[in-house]
Order: structure tokens, then sequence, then C-alpha cells
């Protein structure tokens, strides 16, 4: 009987000021993605299991909330929204209809296994470019992410680049079996270079992979990185993925978005659907990143359609805990409160009806005559209120600014 | 293989225009409840499945979404989203918050086990008013619903009104076994009186209560029918219903909402928890209700907290298809294409970006120069694009209104 007081591990409710910030957060990003011109899209919370099946390369399976439908089926909650995009993308519309600029919001469900702690169902919003494999959609994506990061107020972050190709022919290049290449991915991804050092040492890798895992640590900056990159590259491939780099940075400074840029070449991507440029976004009051992207140039072939396309999600309530300890205010609903008795039910429904119309916010509260304004005051403080107007039977209003203390009277009676 | 490619049985993909109406009708009723005072609250898409257990009172069990968390514990997605607000309500605000004006918006999901075709996932967006058991928030909780439905051009729509407690008084007064009594709503839900007098004059019913029933289906229409409504309510209960709603009226006439306003007293509310007065809105376009509402007083007590409320949901895509059907439209995004070359990627850029500073839509295109105007003119139109601005390497702007066929040439070399 205890249960039903609570909400289940990892998902939380939201309410007064925090649930406003999170609200007015989400309408200031998702303008600015309908300002690069994307058009809203809503995908079911739940699909057929098969859209984020392994192959898909989505969240581990053993993470995804499972369930059946009335004919046996699997369903299954959403752990994010890029597949069922690439899905409805490569379903829904003609050849004509391409490229796609598709935005977003929805919320997001992970049933993780470790991490105690970590919220398990995240509002994301986002972008996806699809049907388009240039340059400039990548320009495009990682501008809006900058873009949308200024305009919420974030001074402080930063978006790290990397390039599947680049690590992926770097794993390549070590010719050590599968399960060993998909160890070293993980010792990178856990920044443990010398776990690295000592599996290429253990294997004889020649001297210049070794040299090139060696400096890969290194590879982690500004645009000057690029160059000692290309150096190492040790395919045609990742010296194409670096050109590339080179290229993206090159037209982000016409976005003005450059100061916001680092590359970071040992990133592996958050998705196996990733390929080509990966990226994410990080800001100081949480180790987790608040925007993830990358391009995914194979995924709409899983639902039929070959098509390439990049993406990126902004995972809100992780912004939302960063900017709160950033102590980034976003300006707080106007509420005013009207306090009328019985007798001046009227004027105060009439007064609440006209402001109402003029766009204020006007909470109506009616109290039996014997009842104090103080105890409205303390209410409306509460109720984060920030005008009071106290209707008084002799048809006077006291008006009293919760907020600095000021307060007049006035007499309707005389106007 | 092929479960991939669709969605499960009653979801959908939201998209284009349609999406863009949905969006911006969500936006304009929630501007409606901000206006009312009303602040947001987000509660988890699931919760512990006993928060929507029978005896809550929401959906039937059979029709709930489970499945289990990894302690083996039952979750359910949420039906609707009152229950979760009363336990919010009931367990993390103080005394001192009370009443509380909540509202949220947020996806409902509902295992239909009949009514194929039926919408399983729904979008609801609703208020509830907490802490207040005053003839005067039965009042605010129709205006607010009224002047939603208005703000939104909907012109055509009446919201009918009954109350719990005078349906059940004629109940009691059959004298019948509970599964009669059962059988009965049954019949009246479905608008079969002559069933209902089967029942009682198989049953010998008194005279007063036949009488009762039978005119029951003529308790329908505007305040007028209030008074043979109160000349045959069979308690005081009854009878003090009538009085209530008659109160409501005159508080609705304040509120110039009271030509949308009718009442059914033959209404039993759509939820177990509904007590005192149960409302719903209908208009044309749709037989299923487009708002449901109604006083909830006992459900906060299951959640440990005795204090009266009442509340409503608009149910946003039964509203978009019915105003869909009545061809009210709603204003679309103002979609701009800039076209560019290799050449003129600087220019475009910085176009681009001055346009959505000053909050236009702007989409970027790169062409190649052999990439004639009409592609990006068809292309163009099928996104709905209205200006086309496709910039010539000779430094001169083509500027053309897709929807009126309107072009000039700008020379931006002169300026």
């Amino acid at each position: 009987m205890e249960q039903k007081l609570h909400t289940p591990e990892g998902v939380r409710d939201i309410y007064n000021r925090e649930c406003e910030k999170k609200i007015s957060l989400q309408k200031k990003l998702s303008t600015v993605l309908h300002q690069y011109g994307y058009q809203d899209i809503q995908t079911p919370t739940f699909e057929y299991y098969d859209v984020f099946r392994e192959e898909i390369g989505s969240t581990s399976t053993r993470e995804l909330y499972k369930f059946f439908d009335r004919d046996g089926n699997i369903l299954s909650l959403r752990p994010d929204i890029t597949p069922s995009i690439a899905r409805a993308a490569a379903t829904l519309f003609e050849n004509e209809d391409f490229p796609l600029h598709l935005c977003y919001a929805g919320n997001t469900f992970i049933n993780h296994s470790s991490y105690q702690g970590r919220l398990k169902e995240n509002t994301q919003l986002g972008a996806e470019l699809i049907g388009d494999d240039s340059i400039e959609a990548d320009a495009e994506m990682l501008a809006m992410v900058v873009d949308g990061l200024k305009k919420i107020g974030l001074k402080e972050f930063q978006v790290n680049i990397g390039h599947v190709d680049f690590i992926h022919s770097l794993l390549e290049s070590t010719d050590l079996e599968e399960a060993e290449k998909e160890e070293i991915r993980t010792l990178i991804v856990n920044r443990n270079y010398f776990g690295v050092e000592e599996i290429l040492d253990n294997r004889k890798a020649e001297k210049a992979v070794k040299e090139a895992f060696r400096i890969l640590p290194e590879l982690m900056g500004g645009p000057e990185i690029l160059e000692p990159a290309a150096a190492v590259a040790p395919s045609a491939e990742a010296r194409l993925a670096i050109t590339r780099l080179q290229h993206i940075y090159d037209l982000l400074k016409l976005y003005g978005a450059e100061d916001h840029i680092t590359f970071d070449l040992s990133m592996t991507g958050s998705y196996g659907y990733y390929s080509g440029i990966v990226f994410r976004a990080y800001t100081y009051g949480t180790g987790d990143a608040v925007v993830r992207g990358g391009r995914y140039d194979h995924l709409l072939e899983k639902f039929g359609k070959n098509t390439p396309s990049i993406g990126f999600a902004i995972i809100l309530d992780e912004l939302l805990s960063a900017m709160d300890r950033q102590k980034i205010e976003t300006p707080a609903e106007h509420r005013n409160l009207i306090v009328y008795t019985e007798e001046t039910e009227r004027q105060a429904v009439s007064m609440a009806r006209n402001f109402r119309n003029k766009g204020k916010n006007i909470l109506l509260m009616k109290r039996e005559s014997e009842d104090g304004r103080e105890k409205f005051e303390a209410y409306g403080k509460r109720s984060s209120v920030v005008s009071m107007l106290y209707l008084r039977d002799d048809l006077k209003i006291e008006m009293v600014n919760l907020v600095t203390g000021e307060e007049k009277v006035i007499d309707t009676a005389k106007k």
C-alpha cells in the first residue's frame, strides 16, 4: 500500500519553479530549431521492439523497457528518438521530400542496469537532417547546438567533435582480433591509455601504430590538433576524416560558432548507429553530456531507405540541472492574485477577465469576510505570486507587491 | 523483419502541417491555463501500478499497459494524469501550499480491448484545482474550458454538466441490488431507456422512481431543466446537487461562458474517482468528448491526504481531428529558403544568421552551379516554404514567393 505514494526509481515529479524553467528552456531551444527551418515530428512513445533491436545500434537491449501488446508482440519504450524518426523518414516520405529537416521533443526511457541514481526518463529535444551527406549539413548541426546553448544563456560550454572513421582506422591498423579491438575501445572510453599501451606491447604492435595510440590523448583541443592527427592517420579514410573536420571548422567560423568547438579524436560515439562525425556538448555542473549527436549514414537503410543523415539530441533534464548549478536564471512568470469576498465577486471576476484578455496571469481566490490579508499574503508568497489585489467590501482595492512589500490603496468607487 | 517499418496499432507518427497544428493548439490552450494562474507540473510517464489500481477509479486495469522494473515491481503507463497529480499533490506539498492550481500536458496510454481504430496514445492537457470544494472552483474550471476552446477558434461546442450525486440518488431510490444498479447505469450510458424501464417494471419499482427515470432523458438542456430535475430529485443530496448546478450557472454568466453550457443529469462521469459535478465538452467532427472533467473529492485520500479537488483534461488528438473536420485553420509558420552555391556560401550563411536573429525561420540549401531554380522551387513548395531567396553567382538574388508566384531580382552588389 505504501508503493503508490512514491515514484518508481529513476523517474520523478517536476513542479513549481523547476518545471517552469524546464518548459521555458524547451521553448527557447525549440525556437532555435525552428529558426533553422526544422519542422516538428512526433513519433509514438513506444514502438515495436524491432525498431530498437541490437543491430539498430541504439541502447543495449538489456536496458530497454519491454512489454507486450494484446497480440503478444514485444513493444518497447523508446530509449532515444532517432531510430523512430529514421523509421518514419524511411517509410512516410517521398524521394522528392528529401532532404528532411525534422525536429522533435519527447521523453525517452532507459532502464539503466548500473549507475544508481541516473534518470530513467529524460526529456530530449533534437533535430535530424535526413538525406544530406554534406559538410554543410555537419556544420549546420553543430551551429544549431552552439546557437541553442547560447540562446538559453549558457556561456561556458564546449562541443567536442570526433570522427568515427579516425578511431576505427586506428583500431583496424592494430590487426588485432575483434574482441581485443573492442577492449581497446572500452579502455579509450575510460581514458585508460596505459591499458591500451599494455595490450599493444603484448601483441607486439608496429611502432607507428603504438605511436598513434600514444599521442591519441593529445589529439584533443582546438584546430591545431588536426595537423598532428593527420600525421598519424593510418589510412586514407582517417586522413579524409581529418580533412572533413578542418572544413567543418572553417564553416563554423562563418556561423561565429568556432569559439565553442573543440576536437577529441578519441571519441567513439554514444550509439552504434553513428558513422562520420560524432559530437557531445559539455558544460560545468554536470559530468554527462548535455547534447549528443552524430552522423548516421546507414541507419535509414535498416528501415529500407538508403540515405545519409545527421542529428543530435539535447538532454533537457541534464541541461536543466547544469544550469541550476550554474545559477543561470530564467525570468519567472509574473503571477497576480485577486482576493475577493462574496460581495465583490462580480467585480473580481470582471477584473480577472480583463487582465487575462490582456495576457496577464491572474489567480482568483475567494475569502470569507473575516479572513485577513496576512493569510493571502503568506499564501501568495509561497506560490510565487508577485502582485496581490485585495478587494475590500468598501470597493477599495489594496494592491501589494509581495516581492518588494510596496502597497497602495485604489478607490474604485471614485473612478 | 517487416514489423519495424510500422507503428504498433493505435499509435502513430504526427508530422508536417498536422504536427504544427497540434503544437500550436497545445501552446494556445496552455497559455489560457497559465492566464488562470495555473502552474505546470510534470509527472512520470509510468508509475507503480498501484497508482492506477481498480480502487483508484481510473481506467479499467485490463486496459493498462503493464511491465516490470528490475526488482519485479509492476509499473504501468499512465492512462490518465489525474491520479499521478493526486499522488504528487498529496505527498509533495505542505498544507500551507493548498489550494494548488496545477496544469499539465502529457501523453496517456490506454490499451483498448475493444473499439478498433481508437488511439492508444493520446496527448492530454489539463488543469487541477486541489484543495478547494467551492462552487467558485467548479465555475472556474468550466470557464477555463469554455475560454480555452474559444481561444483556439472553436465556435460550436457545448460543455455538458451533470452531477454524480443526482444520478447516484436516483439509483439508490430503486432499492435494487448493486449489480442491477450497475446494469441500469450502463443502460443509461448507452441511452437505452427502454431497458431501464423494463428492469424497473420487472422489479415493481415505486411509481415516483419510475417517473424520475422516465423523465431523465428530458433532463438535458439549458438551466430550464433544473426545475423539473429538482421536482423528481429523490433525496436531499440530489436536491443539493441541483441547487449547486444552478449556482454554478449563475457564476458562469459572470464569466460570459453560459452560452456554451448545457446540463445532462444522466451523466455518470468517465472515471470512478469522480464525485460532485462531472462534465464533458463536445463539438462536431468527433463523437467522443474533447474535454472530460469533474470533481474528485475523495481521490487524494487514497494517497493519504483528505482534500477536495476538481480538474479536467483536454484530449488534444481528439480536438485536433475535430478542428480538422471543421476546417478551422491555424496560421502556418512562414518558412523561408535560401539557396546558394559554393561561391555564395559566406553571403548565404551571413544572411541566414541575420534573419534568424530577427526571429525568422530560414532553411539553408546549397546547390551545384548547374542546378536550376525549378528544382528548389518544387522542393520548397512540397516543404511549405513561402519565400525562396535564390542566390546567383553574380551576387544577384532572385526572390520568389512560392505561394503567389511573385518574383523580383535584387542586386546586392549595388547596395
